[in-house]
């Protein structure tokens, strides 16, 4: 088995770390078609960041002054505020559940131990066990049934989401139920899952939907209150709610807010940080709020920190010579960096490995089989908690002579979580009281217990732990990642201090290498830098731990990335989800705008009659359209008009490219290019008709639109036949971008004119009518074609973005990339020197693993 | 004296405080005027942030692979960490001294006045005082004189070079020497100034310095390492200085880097943001390995947070009862971030009158006059901390009963700072503590001292301190403003604690509210807001401060933003940088890019003859050039060829706009404009002739330029009758921009081909070869005419950049505003939707009060 594993894991091992250039690629005229590599999807759909300014929107705006605005301005900053404190509720729900749940569990089994000690009826209690893990781990998955998405950390989720990209369900409500339930019954079940994951997805739930004063699943949550039912928006509070998520569960509101900056990126917005940090603080301290309250039942005071945290790192207070950490130890702290990196790395390997496994074999299945692997890992994990406890534990003295001058306060603390199974008075089980105890007390044990812990033992937990916990992440219950690492992670720090400590004299503090390991792991499974960084500074509330913890993060992500990504990057590579990265490699620079654009448009005119309208929504699957002239003269009279001007035609003939013209490029290198599929694709559009006559009625002409004009489109049907390339690729001059939700809007509103009217007798649309639909617009094929008119005719033009950003087609792709990941964009047109559109960029034109293929292709056309 | 200031002020105040709004004042028809208003000039230099995409450059993209690129990343990982330890040492440098010489001079001045208490020799106690005092500040005040700009904190210029504006000599080496050694002067002669912001415009400067290898002033200083010498570059390594300035001088690298983010803006550049953070960890770490070293011989352990940090805030440990807050105390906190708002703006306030007048009548003067002022400050200074100690002290217990049961080591720390002057044993002078001790010893002394402070003495020393601070700040000196505030509002806030603690009785943490009170004071005077949050969150080491101080700063910065600006941009303001703010404010939506571009364009052909290129350059002062070529015949075509598509006519005409149009338009709504002068600009454009008969050589009269064509350029001279307005404004199609000091540097190396051969012919340049003599690129004033052929011709089309990012005329202010902010731009050309640039938008069209002013007319002409 072990073998299997590890050889199928160096497989995937080697293929992600392939380090062939795509120049070599080249050269071999291989192209990469592994099986099993998972493009982007094309179906997943982004969001839009950037405003669409029409002329409902600008009626919006010449009606807003500063009065108006600053109200506003109030409301998001309750809503931020509400937000933080649901969040914090939401926190403490789940963490009430869980504490009262564990707690339950494990003083019924644990009494039930000790009775069978002596009357050796422990099969007994592993029944116990089983039976209360299994019955909470069912329930966990029954409501991942309900609503699938709930399943697993959701981090990969929100990363995806705050990237700008929709997938379906993820902010509803029921989701959110689902996931909150869930995780507590999933940690409470006794699985190898934190709840930090979940927490996060659902504060971006509560987030994205608490400003919107409405709900899809209850549709009777309706209030009259529209104004933050954009995307642009619901991002922002997105971005609030996870971060508050984060600070919730680690109790570090600036991490959250470096979370939701590092993952949602776009521009560094002062008035939105400064809210997302509010809402952070406020989910931080309505959970310490009532914990205190609670737990303490000191009301009014906040003493506690977040759900995780890792308690008070200090010297005994008389030892003059005990430093936490010296120089000295940093040496230490890289080597562990290194291989935290590495285990990080093959946790990440074997993961994949499973989930792809899952993929093929699991999920095409019934859906109660993901049930049924949800109890088979359960049930080996009780198994082996329960086997390992009573078997492989050894009993350590409780005051160990390193201990004697620690504070009373924290090793009493300390104290109460220790399990003495099967050992005698002054000493404990330390396995049992690793794997008897919830997690948190079990990291607590291992960073400040100053008995030690036996090598063996330590290095038996890990073992287990990093199996069980890489078996567990993907299996359909909501699960964390983070407490499952840290505490693998910080066994194996354990274990270098005991080695350090005992064997090579060393005066180190155990604690601090135990924080360490932890860090080490957790970065090399995940691969976050600064907000982890700045998490576990705040879980520590120790700011001198800053460089230990900096410089430990950065080298396993560095050692970790030279095998393969992060463990959420995987899942949300898995997914094909279209995930821009932060920024392109210096490599891509080679090529341009026009390299990568999508040039076969589908447009609209500015008037355009409603059936070719109809049409085209019914024939495409863009979700926009951009609004354009035909310019047919332009092509002669732009030689004509500049002729005299000799010295600068070369130049200018250079620099304006054209479609048809890069179309006719594009197939010329495509047919030097090895794979005959390709080839096939061009051969038909290379017969080039003379421009057709021109007196015919070009109004009527393009109004009516014939109905195979969208090339490529039908690509059994040939349009060669019908359209030549230099009349498909025609010149267009650009106005403005319309989006499919608006046409349709149009459409069903009946926004059109006879053709015998002005266009000014069209009924006008007010902007809440235009985004009434928010966020779920009615598709064209729902519309019912009987109540139009097809030959009346829509003036697009006042609903249309007649200013979206656009480039120039010889625009490097770092400057695309960063236009376009930085304004949040969906759509970004590349218009010519003449104000021609020659081609259109999405998301999907930006992706890894698009810009890779075209730069093989740059590589085989030089 | 206090009246006329209070009156003075109370004018500043009401003209800050303006609530008028543009609708009123055009109703008015009122054009502010005020003679003291300063608006942002027109000759700071910006900086670019965007890449220059042009052959040369190009050239080094194609030999660029992973491998050297991964090998810059290597070098400027290096650099960071060389940046961080040296901004770690300056610190330690800084500190070290500043602690000798303080101690020095408390040291003899102490005992002297302890020896004379009896002898009552007290007037040479304060001649001694006085004499190290005025000596320490004269040296200050010197080396300010020879760099005028390392006066001051420093902070409102690394705001504006990270903003991307380029201020002469604000990085330079001497201004570095200046300012790190005047600080230590300044702070050492007992100004009430802090070095935290010194040592944040030093860290700027070793960040921007370190990575050019070479030195301007001492020109030996020279490597051969040229790759990080651009604006791009060394924004970040500025970027990464200040945040390690920021770490070292409060022990918070995490408050550095948000600093740098919240300053410094530009999108959220992850790669960046991770280096600047490891850059500021190392500076915190390489000061307190030293300073934990030096100070106490334990070298390798890193024990002493930053230069500045506020202690251990806790309850005695037997204590249950005692919290640090409670929620009741929340409400008081909020309160005082009203008042701390409030005299945050009062010292803005007295602050800007003093700036204002400092201008008008001192640094007019000779330059002496400045070295006198600081003398004087100095000299009353002194007076006021002597003459309080012994005048206005109170004697009081040193155990306060209420302090009986605090944790020994850190009240031995605390006392050992007490000042016994005057008093019997076990009491103390509570005026000479604060005042005869350095500023962070009496903010400790504040922050932890649990003997109470009278109320008397508490707020004679908040007035004294305040009314001295507020002198301070603007004389000649490096000086910053942190501490001095700090220390102000921990005054103010121990005072609110006395009342409550004293008079109400209340059960309070005397040390929360005195750093609520600071936090309170210093949010009303800087008005950060992220990135001090987390700063004070850092230095108190105490992550459950957070959301007291948040809140606390929320409120100070909204009440004090309700009557004035933060001290830094009222002196950014006084300086007249245009510094473009965060975002624009809602209503500036209702104008459109064609609304604030210059449209009166200076442009290059993309084959000009040197002596076009000389007169231009010699006669603007342009920094770009839009290239581009004539289009006499579209204005024309246009509607022939189009005149088919009949429907569409009304939209294309409205949709395409020219600059001619644009400008008739102008002319026309500034004619019903009440400002006479502006009537006149418009007058003499509004004859429109005829175009220009077509058969002459054009090619021959573009490559010459009559000289003349600059409309606007010599006002005196009336262009009208050359050039008509149709003229002036012909259609221009876009093709790229050229900056100056690449035409400058193509006319010295001669790049340049003549009329008989082929433009092919022109020698090229290199990449090295076009940024060799970044950053000061030669001026076109120097050039040896002699050496140039004024009939050759330069081919400028491989060095423009042809792919700027360019928005269309109806762009809505908010979207441009992003974009150049964002993008770091420099110069942002609108181009319609035929590719005619229209006009172009620098920082000075984006600055809000060239926007306001925008507004007023845009309401006047609708």
């Amino acid at each position: 088995m072990a073998c299997c594993r590890n050889c199928f894991c160096c497989q995937c091992c080697c293929r992600e770390g392939e380090t062939r250039t795509p120049e070599e690629l080249a050269v071999l005229g291989e192209i990469q078609d592994e099986e099993d590599e998972i493009l982007p999807r094309k179906d997943y759909e982004s969001l839009d960041y950037d405003r669409c300014i029409n002329e409902p929107y600008v009626e919006v705006l010449e009606g807003m002054d500063n009065k108006k605005s600053s109200k506003y301005e109030v409301v998001r900053w309750m809503m931020v505020f509400v937000i933080g404190v649901t969040v914090g509720l939401v926190g403490l729900f789940v963490d009430f559940f869980v504490h009262l749940f564990t707690r339950i569990k494990f003083s019924v089994v644990g009494s039930s131990i000790e009775k069978c000690t002596d009357k050796g009826c422990l099969s007994l209690s592993l029944l116990e066990l089983l039976s209360f893990n299994v019955i909470f781990v069912f329930i966990a998955s029954l409501l991942v049934l309900i609503e699938p998405v709930a399943a697993g950390s959701g981090i990969p989720e929100i990363k995806s989401y705050l990237n700008g990209i929709k997938i379906p369900g993820i902010v509803r409500l029921r989701t959110f139920l689902c996931k909150a339930a869930g995780v507590l019954f999933s940690v409470s079940g006794g699985l190898f899952v934190g709840k930090e994951g979940p927490m996060i997805h659902s504060g971006a739930i509560v987030g994205a939907g608490l400003p919107q004063f409405q709900s899809i699943s209850f549709k009777r949550i309706k209030f009259d209150f529209p104004y933050f039912r954009s995307d642009r928006d619901k991002r922002d509070f997105v971005s609030a709610g996870a971060a508050a998520g984060v600070a919730a569960a680690f109790g570090a509101p600036i991490g959250g807010t470096l979370f939701s900056l590092e993952e949602g990126s776009s521009f560094w917005n002062q008035a939105l940080t400064w809210k997302v940090l509010f809402c952070s603080m406020s989910a931080t301290f309505t959970l310490n709020f009532f914990r205190s309250g609670i737990n303490f039942n000191k009301w009014g005071s906040f003493q506690l920190p977040g759900l995780l945290n890792f308690g008070e790192f200090k010297c005994p207070d008389g030892d003059k010579n005990c430093h936490l950490w010296t120089a000295v130890d940093l040496a230490f702290f890289v080597l562990m960096g290194v291989v935290g990196g590495l285990l990080g790395a093959l946790f990440n390997c074997i993961n994949k490995c499973l989930a792809k496994y899952r993929i093929r074999h699991i999920h095409p299945k019934a859906k109660f089989v993901r049930v049924l692997e949800s109890l088979l890992v359960s049930m080996v994990t009780t198994v082996v908690i329960f086997g390992a406890s009573i078997l492989l534990g050894e009993c350590r003295d409780l005051y160990s002579p390193a201990a004697h001058n620690s504070s009373l306060a924290s090793s009493e603390d300390i104290n109460s979580t220790i399990r003495q199974f099967f050992c005698s008075n002054r000493t404990y089980n330390d396995m049992a009281t690793l794997f008897f105890n919830p997690q948190e007390a079990a990291i607590h044990q291992l960073f400040h217990q100053d008995s030690t812990f036996s090598p063996v033992t330590l290095s038996v937990f890990f073992l287990l732990y990093f199996l069980l916990a890489c078996w567990t992440y993907g299996v359909s219950v909501p699960s964390g990642l983070f407490v499952p690492s840290l505490l693998c992670g910080a066994a194996f720090g354990r274990l270098v201090a005991n080695i350090l400590k005992v064997n090579m004299g060393l005066d180190i503090y155990s604690g601090t290498f135990a924080l360490i390991g932890a860090a080490a792991f957790l970065g090399g499974v995940v691969r976050m830098t600064i907000s982890l960084t700045v998490i576990l500074i705040e879980s520590t509330n120790e700011i001198t731990y800053g460089l230990p913890i900096m410089i430990t993060l950065m080298v396993a992500k560095w050692t970790g990335d030279f095998f393969n990504k992060g463990i959420y990057d995987i899942h949300i590579q898995l997914k094909g989800v279209p995930l821009l990265e932060w920024e392109t490699e210096v490599e891509m620079d080679k090529l341009t705008a026009s390299d990568i654009m999508e040039p076969n448009l589908t447009y609209v005119y500015p008037h355009t009659r409603v059936q070719s309208l109809v049409s085209i929504l019914r024939t495409t699957v863009y979700h926009a359209f951009p609004v354009v002239t035909e310019n047919r003269q332009n092509e002669r009279d732009f030689m004509k008009g500049n002729i005299l001007i000799s010295n600068n035609i070369r130049f200018k003939k250079s620099s304006v490219m054209t479609r048809a013209g890069e179309q006719r490029r594009r197939c010329q290198s495509m047919k030097s290019y090895p794979s005959s599929e390709l080839r096939n694709v061009c051969d038909e559009q290379s017969a080039v008709e003379e421009p057709t006559e021109e007196g015919e009625d070009m109004l009527q002409q393009m109004l009516e639109r014939r109905h195979v004009p969208y090339p490529n489109l039908y690509p059994d049907q040939s349009p060669s036949d019908e359209w030549t390339m230099e009349e498909r690729f025609r010149p267009l001059t650009f106005h403005g971008l319309i989006l499919r939700s608006q046409l349709v809007n149009l459409l069903i509103r009946g926004v059109c004119y006879s053709e015998n009217q002005s266009s000014a007798s069209q009924p006008r649309l007010s902007y809440a009518e235009m985004t009434e639909d928010y966020p779920r617009y009615p598709d064209i094929h729902d519309l019912d074609l009987s109540l139009l008119n097809p030959r009346m005719i829509v003036d697009v033009t006042p609903y249309m973005n007649t200013s979206p950003y656009t480039v120039s087609p010889n625009t490097r792709i770092s400057q695309v990339f960063n236009l376009f990941r930085t304004m949040g964009l969906r759509h970004l047109p590349v218009v010519n020197a003449v104000g021609e559109i020659v081609g259109i960029i999405t998301r999907h034109n930006l992706t890894h693993e698009f810009l890779v293929t075209k730069l093989r292709q740059h590589y085989i056309t030089i």
